[in-house]
């Protein structure tokens, strides 16, 4: 048994509507920072797990990303597993 | 002028509660996935920005997290610069 960091990016989907990216962008613009663009805000998930091999660990979170984590009509994710212990 | 995608990393800091992470980590074991452990939720920024050197974007970042990105207090944040075009 090894405990692995994973992190998990969760961004929406193209043409998704993103109020909270919007809201970042307009106040980059009136703060100066024009050259700013296409601001998206998604979600920056970190977690540890315990298993045998990094195999195991990424069946774990794409069950997880399936099951409750990640909403597939309007977002989409990637992540990074790295043993830590 | 060049165009860079940014990626930001936002967590909360140790030691301050997190209660989105509570809740996908209760979530997370009630449906049976028992070795996920510190599970913690921050933010996941993506933009555009158009500058003449990573040099320049990695200052309009740094400016950014400062002025309302990232609140010092309760936030950490890691970011990563790519040129796109």
């Amino acid at each position: 048994m090894a405990t692995y960091l994973v992190k998990v990016f969760i961004s929406y989907r193209k043409g998704v509507l993103d109020p909270q990216g919007v809201a970042v962008e307009k106040a980059a613009h009136q703060l100066g920072f024009t050259k700013v663009r296409n601001v998206r805000v998604g979600k920056y998930i970190t977690m540890e797990i315990e298993a045998d091999s990094v195999e195991e660990v990424k069946r774990e979170v794409e069950e997880m990303a399936k099951r409750f984590l990640v909403n597939p009509v309007i977002e989409e994710y990637t992540y990074e597993v790295e043993e830590v212990k």
